[in-house]
């Protein structure tokens, strides 16, 4: 396979150019030209003949802008000879438009696997999907990392002799089940039925959690609501502490700060998959980079090495 | 649209037998040839020339044989130039085989969606699939019935008085809040889990069980663990008593004789959407047929009646 | 073929309102949500089973909502079950990214054709395409009706005594002439020739424009360099007033205004195929609207009538 | 093209094994592993990214079980990223399914072949499918292998002076020609018209076995019926000795005993492209196997060299 | 379905008006032009939208034309927006391109197959393709016709109290069986081995034809050698009289005089699926017309009645 | 990448033996077989495993013949396993049939396109294609040259003073003025309409070509109606002599001779992309070959490099 070549869309510049510094090879330059008609369109500024591209972007706010800049990009890799196409995608929004929970709804996430595919992308490479079954919606070839590892060195130097990390629902437990594993503490889960798009109920919690110094564990907090009716009953439940580590900081409506607000919330820690996470500025937050986990994965793809080490279950 | 046409596999025979007896239309019959070299034949034995065909199949056990025996009868009915193709599958298992969770492993669900799509499907018609995001897997129209209704029905002459409803885990505590919301009872539900294939572990039970008579209400019984987990589970917590209802009874390894010998089981509530269920013949067990529901379905679809109301979320 | 529904995009819905009333038939609800993580979700509220759909929306600014807007429509009527789904677009923006004029460059517009058919669309209708070419882009049964019909039926009852029809570039002569004949009148044409984006050079004018009352007639107003070059042109040769008619009012960059204000512009007129068009308001500009030609359109899709009619070439 | 990997289905792994041998590489681990609901899971457990992948299953008794585990067995090799995966099939039994002699059935041949594809195949590796015109099933890149060569090898060591080779039907002529050719002995034909699927009538034979020791030479003896069939027209005609070649050996329903049990049957002599062939045992019968074969076919395609020449149609 | 529309390339204008006036629908007219380059455009000259449409072209002798011809109005069709497409071809040349018999060759009778399908066809409906799995090369429903009824009408009247009809390869043998049921006379069958192109060797003769009136079957008459070395055969057997009967008489290098200067061929009988047939004239000649055949055939696939009655093979 | 693989086809036969002698790698025997039927069977006579397969014809007189041959080849190259194939396309002439001028037409440039893709062709290299957006037909990566650097080449050497470049419509008027950058002279334009398949009017020439030496600049010469029609419209406007340049010489009807009989034509130039240019001999007609630019593009195609440096819009 021919030599790496790496570009990046709006959205996926500053990853890129972490993810790059990490494999020591160049971002290559590309031009994004809107017309007066809002149409856009793509020129990628370095040869892309039988090279191993991959383009990077998260498919995020402003959500159809970043997903229609890769489509173009992808258009015009393949139009210009490249070897194989990955799509670099840290954080994949549409994944969550995965279930048909009402007649007559678009499924959005497998409609943007499918739109990809046509595009002409080879490989996808991601992290973390809303759940586990949207990677059977794409065809290609699609490794999916996470951000575990990361999070747990971050957490791992700090005293947890009384820390609990906590799920926020149950579909998250077996991630925080994992995580609590590596960081050697016990693990708790809310149970929460979400009704409607706003309103959530937490019905009980699972395990202990009094007096404890809590982490709560989610894949993904876009305007908070679920962390914020946790925090209340961890409350209740007499915790100690409370530090929020979710891997996609999407933090709509100014949720950083609705958060933090809560006194016992002692920090937010997420990651850059979200390029917007690392504009945000708080002294309760903190961003920690899983750029170098994605060049790992990149080198691995590109030598044909298995990048399931890299997301093991049996430490996951 | 021209006439209906309906035909089925070897393990759809007794439940399409149902079904047309309900719509009132013929079973056409079929011949499924094995040869000395263990392939398959099947030829359809009436015109199905621009007619509404229904090919009515569960992939179930023999699952290998049930779904070639379905692809050859699809295949068959778009070379006899079929106006439209319905595979109806009341349980369709390949769903299970839904996520990446090791790796270098198949996906099954996803697969076997594409290959009934090759042979040439034109939609789906089925029960309560594993996990909502199966639905997507397809990209031909899917419809999904469920069985709430049929079970509510059985339950509700009965003495609620006391009932609870539980669900054996928290993925499918949204369908036992909507049968409970049903019946008029409460809802609870165990935080089930799942280590390797074999081990079950049940972590806690969120809401009230003592000195309830539970119907712990599942969407498939395989050989039953979870389901004998979830009967130790309400014993230490008091039950009074427990009837199971499931919409697919697979009761594998001699599943309805193992739950139903725990004295606290009362009696056992299935479908007929696994062809085996109506084989199996045990004092606490009950059948109740889905065939009226899936007749019902059929009429609408080839009238073109909207098939959501029969599932509607607003009372699921 | 079962009955017409009609649903239209945010882009779309006044346009639609317009089609639906010359059509007689109620515009069916639609429900556009758009999630905390930006992603947007379809729901169409009306029964579309074997329904004859058509779904309304200019890809237009803001391009790229309205594309997935509209992918996102034809999905969910796919999932729907409709009989057949065809794509109504007054204006497709992305048409004009048609040509490889610099490697490795994306062709936006054969892309978006290609991602149509991938969410599933049966057809097409729209008007007037940047180029003939963009046609063969789709591979699904297209039809592109044109406005100059009723151009021509608004500039018929004046004084057409001294007009001269004037087509802004060559590529445009042959729809200027088709115009000319409508309105019994004689046609000039400039010979542009652009380079780069911004900088347009007219190199000269083919025919007599010196004391005529100019109609200039383009397929589309972008943000209005081409039209101003030609007013200056026309003033250097004499003419004695300008009308400038268009089928595509884009008019981005507060175009209107920019071109209104040469004094020799006596009247702008335009259509309403970009919604935007619609939401202008300026006194020497007219919009006529071209919904009653889509609902003669779309009868005579419904009933297998032939539209091409209505874009007959021996009359354009 | 990077290093080979070869994995075997649950019928392949004893071919597979003798192939690996001959190739030197090891034959690398899989699992297959049956759910409670009779469902299958592969997974392949070494690491298959930008591997040269070959898969080895016979599809042949129990049939359905094992062309879905080739199915699965390519689709996890395409989610794991192999370069390219080629289904190594010595016996590809529904190739027999291949005409449409009544109407509506199913034609398995060309379904199984587009299943394959949809499964992900790149190319396919097998032996002597049952018409030539079968070959043309597949889309993707074939090589069809036979047998002759080996079984040639088997025979000349013998005495051959009285031999001669017998087609027991004119479709397999072309064959028993060329192994004529092989062995420097005259060959002769039956000229079979089949009815129904049981009873066999041989019409005539062409050329003379007077006196003679027959070779018959067939390419699948499945139940055998054909077989016997010929062997009372030899005898009637006053043939010396016979002995039965085959490439592919089902043997249903006892054939080795029934066609053993003839006095004149000296030997019995197949290959091992169907696994069940080498539990046989008999006095008559011998398997000599074909693994070296698919191994040097193996070889090739991985080194990019011709494969013809292993069937070079100027010698067969 | 709406109504039926004819059409018919060069080659098929003939026979299209022969099946038009049996059905009582009009050919609809039809342009195709050759530009200066020497491509071809069609224009269909009738409202195909929504329409039934039939396109009638043998793919035949000018080859590369006829077919061409036939992808392009398919294209049209579709463009014009056709319900449904249906490929009339009397003769499908390619057929006989069916298997890959020395390396590296085209397999032209599968790729034709697709290339129709690529232009949108939607069904197939062809006469006696050369070999029985060729009907599996189309993945579109294909109905197959024979014209044995059509030859026994027309033989059926004369003294066939001596006659035999002979096949001349065993390959065509079963259809020559199922004649002479037709006919109540015995069959006899040539078994010839075709060595190179031209080279032609009869190795033997089954069954009786001393002192009998021969009918000699064939699907195919190209240049006639077949047939000139059976007629040899059948002299040195003691024949009476010939007669040839085949469906398609291509007759290539004036293959009906070379055939007609054997003494003993007494007359020599085809159909008009070949279009030039009908331009030969030859004392000896007669051409029977099939077109009826194809215009019951049309009539049923349009109203969705069995077409298999008319090729039963319980009377074939 | 394997080592590169060259065969032609008929028309591409001389083409290809200049282009390989550039790259100094042979060029591979070809069979090409036509049956009586008229069908063509291609055989490739080299080993293509894994091989740069490049396939030269040009499609154009016979266009049918040459295309049905070009697409067999591809087939043939598939099915013996290419790593790759480009269709290396001189001239295509069904890119003129791009526009749905006409109801119910056929996109022939668009079909043929698509039929390339279904042979199974990986990538295009061609030059000039008649309008730009003909590129887009192409879903896979196309690679479109152009001659203009070669016939600057031929005229530079010679008198220049006063020479101007004329082209013959405004369509072509973007290559006309690169080609007059090229040679450091003025430009101009004549500005037809055309009518009809036949008559053409010249309307207006804008820039000054009185007492001038015109270099007329055309992309394809088919019957060469237009350039006559310019040659008139040069005299009236007193040009002292024309010499005429194009891409693609088809010269149909013996258009050497009718431009030629021109006095005012001093010469004609034009490429070998065309097969039967160079077999037309004149005295004013020069054909130069482009084989070279073929070969140095097929040698970037191969090693990676850039091919748009060949054809860099800055310098064209």
């Amino acid at each position: 396979m021919a030599e790496v070549r790496v570009f990046a869309g709006t959205g996926g510049q500053r990853f890129a150019r972490a993810m790059c510094a990490d494999l020591d090879v160049p971002l290559s330059p590309i031009t994004i030209q809107r017309f007066a008609n809002d149409c856009l369109q793509v020129q990628l500024l370095e040869n892309c003949r039988e090279r191993d591209v991959y383009l990077v972007q998260s498919v995020v706010r402003p959500a159809q802008e970043s997903l229609m800049e890769l489509l173009l990009m992808i258009d015009a890799a393949k139009g210009a000879s490249a070897a194989r196409i990955t799509a670099v995608m840290p954080h994949f929004a549409y994944a969550r438009s995965d279930k048909k929970d009402a007649p007559r709804i678009s499924l959005g996430g497998r409609l943007v696997a499918d739109l990809l595919q046509t595009a002409g992308v080879d490989r996808i490479l991601t992290m973390t999907l809303h759940a586990p079954q949207v990677h059977a919606f794409f065809r290609v070839p699609t490794d999916q990392l996470n951000a575990l590892r990361e999070l747990a060195a971050y957490f791992l130097p700090g005293d947890l002799s009384k820390a609990t990390v906590v799920s926020p629902d149950l579909g998250n437990a077996k991630s925080a089940s994992a995580f609590a594993k590596m960081l050697g503490v016990p693990v708790a889960a809310a149970a929460k039925e979400r009704f409607d798009g706003d309103r959530v109920e937490i019905t009980s919690l699972i395990g202990d959690v009094t007096g404890r110094d809590i982490i709560v564990l989610d894949d993904e907090i876009a305007n908070g609501s679920t962390i914020i009716a946790v925090l209340d009953l961890l409350r209740e439940h007499g915790a100690r502490s409370v530090r929020i580590a979710c891997t996609h900081g999407i933090f709509a409506n100014d949720a950083v700060h609705r958060i933090a607000a809560d006194p016992d919330v002692v920090e937010i820690v997420t990651t850059d998959t979200v390029p917007t996470a690392g504009l945000l500025s708080h002294d309760k937050l903190t961003v920690i980079s899983v750029a170098p986990a994605f060049a790992e994965a990149v080198r691995r793809i590109h030598s044909g090495e298995s990048v399931s080490a890299l997301f093991d279950p049996t430490h996951v």
